[in-house]
């Protein structure tokens, strides 16, 4: 990790030699945030480089992940999924600017967490881990699962028993050792801490696993260099845990501190209407309220967030929005997503675009704005909300 | 099409000009295949240009595809699927020779059949249709519709009422016109025929719109591209309508033609041992009798296949083997290819490693070949049967 300097603590800023076991300040208990020499990488990494490369996947953007140089990645291929211009959907909003859907549903385990459990499992792989654990909605625990069969790790995992039957399968066909615990995400995290805490198992836990943003951030770098560097004005991400969110905002961040892009978009951060505490938070000021978890989006009912800081951090930075969406909201994005671009995403994932719709329509944001809307997960992961989705179309 | 000659039947030998409305012999009702004039494809067209072609989906062939240079293909993605060396699950199988497995469920609607469909809408354009009509178990509709959706088109569907409720979603959602038949794909397929006919819709019913196999042969294309134009001993294609393995056998044969590849592969034929009436033709080189669909591997349930010519063909001009598998051994298929290699296949699409693993305990292929197996659909379409794998594991 040639190019990575300390991992920096989010909350009181102690900083810290990046080793892979080490997920959390010990002097304040606060998430790490890992640092880069961003001119030693702007000396050495071009889009030229870039364009010559014929990996399609996350690990393109090798210079700027926390990896050894001898690390194999495992060997499923993440990233690299299709952003569509959308100019029909586009349309039917209202917009008289540019809209784009990055459909990250396209990736191996169809979500984008699998950005993240990638990384996960290359770390595991350094810390010289053969099980890895992790609470989880379902997304996370599936890629999880997924990427560590591929390398030929061992999984542990702790879901609540609302997670939709596509995830569950999943798990269960990539061989996980699975646990449906009978209450909120919550309870699942608490069971899988204390777990992790007592079989020294290696933790995907991504609000405390510093290095899973750094694979969420792909994302962006993808999004930027799919739009020729050209920074949208707003990217749309629907906020669970707040680690996708604040991983889209390290991803440009990144491009922009070694010079890639010049501008920096603002972000619309989405919740459901029924779990909306992080939302509550940025808008308040305040601190964080646990909120209950009701929402038929499971990906992104999480009540207690486990990443609020750098979530927090990434809206006010980027001077964002924060928008609210109901079930009945989410369920019409999802209609208007598949009928207009053919895109299938499970409810969490049209959240994203169920808020751009209301930001625009209650003035958060211009008609003539650029936007890219990200889709986060597949919706064949939850296809009995699919179908809720039609028959109440 | 300045590389197409003809549209050639298969059974009389008639040719005609390939117009995209044409999908049968006027002669003798055969099922027509579209001729390439290859010496002039091998002149212009080269590996270096491949190489040096940005885009990875199936139109970086295009060259080798019968569509008109001005037509845009409809946006979704399609292709570029990863192929990935599966050392692991070839150890649990007694190989020594290499297995790879060629992830075609990442496609856009989860399923090989986009590339079928993706053609379908791009013949459907030149042909100046607005809606697009066809019988499927399921994949071929989703496809259809998530593509169709995407180029602003309408598609009305026929599927069997058994189909898998992760692809009736995707039909709703895609916004397709769906009418579940009572009975058998047979039925299915019979209906839409009565309803192009009455309608003038354009028919994307694989065994007779010719330009389908087109599309399908392009995952034989990647797999040579993938390999370094290495071309594998076997590769092994689960069988149902009997398109995908012909496509394949035509981008091989394509390949070939031009020069690009020196061997061709001899191809594994698997079929449900409920469902397998092409094997049976095949074994017996007798008539085709129609079969029972008596598997829970829907996709290839079909007991009137509708392209058995261009599969009896593909099958034994490559001096391929055939292999009938339960659906005992294809859900222990689907949990040995999750827990290896992190694939989640459907049950078809299992079926085709539950034939590798069969052909190589029986001796009809040896331990030391190098074997492609196509995945040619997500376990998320179906997870009712993936919960149904690992519960009898």
């Amino acid at each position: 990790m040639k190019n990575v300097t300390t991992a920096r603590c989010v909350v009181c800023g102690a900083t810290f030699d990046p080793v892979p076991g080490l997920h959390n300040c010990t002097v304040c208990g606060g998430i790490l945030d890992i640092q880069y020499d961003y001119p030693a990488i702007a000396k050495e990494f071009t889009k030229e480089d870039l364009a010559a490369n014929p990996d399609t996947s996350m690990w393109r953007y090798r210079p700027l992940l926390p990896i050894e140089e001898g690390t194999v990645p495992p060997s499923l291929r993440v990233g690299g999924s299709p952003l569509y211009l959308a100019d029909r959907l586009a349309a039917e909003l209202g917009m008289t600017g540019s809209l784009w859907v990055k459909d990250d549903g396209q990736n191996p385990t169809a979500s984008l967490k699998d950005r993240a459990s990638a990384m996960a499992v290359a770390k595991a792989i350094e810390a010289g881990a053969d099980t890895i654990c992790c609470a989880s909605t379902g997304n996370a625990a599936s890629s999880l699962a997924g990427n560590a069969a591929a390398a030929g790790l061992k999984t542990v995992i702790f879901v609540p028993k609302r997670a939709p039957g596509g995830k569950v399968a999943q798990l269960r066909i990539f061989g996980a050792d699975v646990t449906l615990v009978d209450g909120s995400y919550e309870e699942a995290f608490q069971q899988s801490e204390a777990c992790i805490k007592e079989k020294g198992y290696y933790s995907r836990n991504a609000a405390i696993n510093p290095y899973l943003v750094e694979g969420k951030k792909t994302v962006a770098f993808e999004i930027a260099e799919q739009l020729n560097w050209q920074v949208p004005n707003y990217v749309a991400v629907s906020v669970g845990d707040g680690c996708t969110i604040a991983g889209v905002w390290k991803g440009f961040c990144d491009l922009f501190s070694i010079g890639f892009i010049e501008e920096l978009p603002k972000l619309i951060s989405v919740q459901a209407a029924g779990c909306c505490p992080l939302n509550t938070c940025i808008e308040t000021g305040g601190t964080l309220e646990p909120s209950e978890e009701n929402t038929l989006a499971d990906s992104i009912a999480v009540g207690v967030p486990r990443n609020p800081d750098k979530a927090f951090m990434a809206v006010t930075e980027s001077e964002g929005v924060t928008v609210n969406v109901t079930d009945e909201e989410i369920l019409a994005a999802m209609r208007l997503l598949g009928r207009t671009q053919g895109v299938f995403a499970e409810p969490a994932a049209a959240a994203a675009l169920a808020g751009v719709k209301k930001a625009l329509a209650d003035g958060k944001v211009p008609a003539d704005a650029s936007i890219v809307t990200i889709v986060t997960g597949n919706g064949l992961k939850d296809t009995a909300n699919g179908i809720k989705a039609t028959q109440e179309g």
